[in-house]
């Protein structure tokens, strides 16, 4: 079993870190709010109290941090770098969804230094953090990845090998933008058809077994009362919030302006995002974008 | 067994005519193509003069024609209207893709006059047609519905009842957008993910098994070489035409228009195919988008 | 000085009469609505009990209808079609906005009888309609377009000869789609300069002599209490409802798709209309577009 | 006269410090390029052999750089910051179009040290540079400004005091987003009068005297011959390239990102010029975003 420093235990951190608990791993817990930490060790947990602690002498460290300036001073820029103290065997894993830049940019960093940090990007939300079914996205080479799998495995069901530094970021880009496009234009279809008299569950489940199916038909339909357990049916709480999605979405956007990829359906996806958190609804789960469709 | 009196025998509307007569109705066939009446002849049908003559006397009055003006041309305000000439117990069955407002029209001035007119537009292509998996999306009463429903069947797999008259057009105006909001998003996300350096076939996967899954990763992948069978593996020949999606689109354009239902998703796959179309490519498959996105 | 037969008497129709009048002319006036009618003849107007007896006899007959099938039905296919009742050497001006296509339509049947049907839609809503000063856009060979003038003159400032039948409806559509989006880009940038703390007053002076000057900065400033004398000083009542602008965007998808013509801008455009239009606001001015951009 | 250190003499940069030297001032002219420093040596410069040494003892210290992360490493990160080496009643002027945050950064920076750095980036293409006819968006306090301002006009005709530390790459990001949203509307609606037979002439005039006005159609029109001495009417050689809009359009996003300001008209904007500098079109005039739009 692993030693690791786990440095960031939110919503989503706190449950990934006490799955590696759960599973026989030694986890050295940091946060800056100390209630997040406690929780993790009153799960088996060894409170530190600082990032550089963490790091020091772990066989992984991993980060899941709010953005990539974040990431970028823990690492590289900030007055304690951990790329300072960490182990020449160790493997650095962050979790944190940032824009592939910055991963590349702290990736190559670490490699001068003989070091090795991979970013690995999640998707599954809260629920998928605390059931451990997380899905990785890993950018990371052959060996980097063949190591991180055991120990992302203990946090998530799907581990994909996205690709070389960055990749992961990459994906998670990609398919995070192809997310707001499914539910912006399921939101749309099923909207008009509701308009013109069609019932919202027939209609979707026409679209569901012909060409429209996707996603959001399949397990997370917008329309409150079709589906049950899905955050429509529940007032928009819980979920992925809008205020996720618009930031996925700038992410994607510096994506598509530094690598020129034209993306005219994700700008117009981020644009209703961008609309519906401007009417006061960064709170709530992004399948309200219906909301932002409806007459009122 | 039925005796069919089928108007429009085309590309879709031919083999549909053939699937009939091999379960066993009787076929009268009429297009204004003598090779396309001959065609179903030689399987079996019966050649008539004039649509007048194959709808008299039928038990069921099929219709594939291109457009609402067609239809209602055919029906209703044309020089020989077969409106005058249905027996009343007969079902008239539209599966043209039309707007659905001629669609309501035709079916309200059939009531009028006691006759059952209805609209059940298919999805599925050629391929579809011949093989008799079609889906129908059918606007109907319940009674109307039952009636129609063993006939469909010969022609399709799946037969949707979306609702009252007009519903199958609206259904149908309501997914095909759909699906081309998910080939041109999916076309430029996994563009933006080549450009940044990942392979295609493991982008796919990923989104596929994540929030980004929907129809076009699943059986008709826009990237030449990740899928094999699909048009994008045979120079986008074969499928479903540039021409034909940018038709269906501007049908959900009128039909948003009359019911003011916004469709910002729409609208932009719309400006996408038709700035595709305006370069040359009409007749290619529609996931030839994924060229537009490209570097040339 | 002519007689002229005038079908339409609205808030447009019944001031252009005036004017009419005002310059000398006889005007034989019709409208569904009695009231209107009175109001014509209280400044010295003819009142005639129907459509044909406005046409019979007169110089010119000049329509101003809501919709193409109102133009269509009134002079085409309606009971009392008047192309069966105007003189020879008499010319229709159509004022309507409507679909080239039916404007087409209607000329070339016009023509196929040795009738002048003419296409001539207006801008410059209500007050120019009153004042004497509206921009007329004329579709018509140059005859008509030279017998036009005179009578144009007496209701507009700027008479403009677009082309051949049917380029008055489609300039003016090509026009209106453009304030459509310059009205919803200036909005956007004023909001998101305001948003960064700018002064709407400045920066809407700063674009206004740079290189984002346009007829909105100019005259038309969406922002309240940055110009006098507009509708977003005036709670935005009055000037051009969102309702009007979104069947005129209407007009110009149609156009778009009958010649497929790419409108990616127009259609973005149009998507936020019909948000605005959705959210209870086709009564206000189309500057209030500006308010589906601001938090709330 | 005053003592002036210009760094970044490039097409801009090196026409706006020739002007300086024509009103009477003493240039220091450093840039990587010797030919450009040259260049301004030959006008009456004095050549200095690093930014520092052009900095160190001036009156004003200009800078002309591609982008933030140029402006923020000479004034603060690099290796050598000129923070460290300007006098004390010294202003710093920087022209670079960069993104607001960078220059709120440095300049609170200098405030921290005593020090004064203001926005001050320009419109009016490397013409109004050599012509001294630029527009300057200035971000300053009234004293700042006050100070910068004898010394932008000879550099510039309009010289706009657009409001606080920032708010100078605030307007001009406003202001050309609005620009690119008039570039490509105007095509568009010409393009669809000409796909309708239009005279492209005739309807730029209609509309420039309608209320689609607007900069584009003023001095700028896109369609080839319409206009005389416009890049459209030389192969859309000239004028403003598209990758700078792309690269203007980039900063626009990253502001309506920063300040949750909904941007569809300028994301669809962004979106066209993305493709049409994905087809090898960076190079040529912004203007030509009407080649998109027409059929090939």
């Amino acid at each position: 079993m692993a030693t690791i420093g786990f440095i960031g235990l939110g919503n989503m951190g706190g449950p990934m870190a006490i799955n590696l608990l759960k599973a026989g791993h030694e986890v050295k817990a940091f946060d800056l709010s100390q209630t997040a930490v406690e929780h993790v060790v009153s799960e088996g947990g060894t409170a530190v109290v600082s990032a550089v602690e963490a790091a020091t002498g772990a066989d992984f460290v991993i980060s899941m941090l709010p953005a990539g300036v974040h990431v970028q001073g823990l690492y590289l820029t900030g007055e304690a770098p951990l790329l300072d103290v960490v182990s020449d065997n160790a493997l650095i894993i962050d979790s944190s969804t940032i824009d592939a830049a910055t991963a590349q940019r702290v990736s190559a960093a670490a490699a001068e230094r003989g070091l090795s940090f991979i970013d690995a990007p999640v998707s599954g939300g809260v629920g998928g953090a605390i059931a451990g079914t997380l899905a990785f996205m890993v950018g990371a080479t052959d060996e980097q990845f063949a190591k991180a799998k055991p120990v992302l495995e203990c946090m998530g069901k799907n581990i994909f090998h996205a690709g070389q530094s960055g990749a992961g970021q990459i994906a998670k880009a990609c398919n995070n933008m192809m997310l707001s496009i499914l539910m912006a234009g399921t939101s749309e279809a099923l909207n008009m058809g509701m308009k013109n008299g069609l019932d919202p569950a027939v209609l979707s489940e026409i679209m569901k077994q012909s060409s429209g199916n996707n996603w959001a038909l399949q397990v997370y339909n917008p329309v409150p009362g079709v589906m049950e357990g899905v955050p429509s049916s529940n007032n928009y709480q819980g979920g992925f919030q809008v205020d996720l999605m618009f930031k996925d979405l700038g992410l994607a956007m510096e994506l598509s302006q530094q690598s020129n990829s034209p993306v005219p359906m994700g700008s117009a996806a981020r644009s209703l995002f961008s609309l519906h958190k401007s009417k006061g609804n960064g709170g709530l789960d992004f399948s309200s974008i219906l909301k932002l469709y409806q007459d009122s």
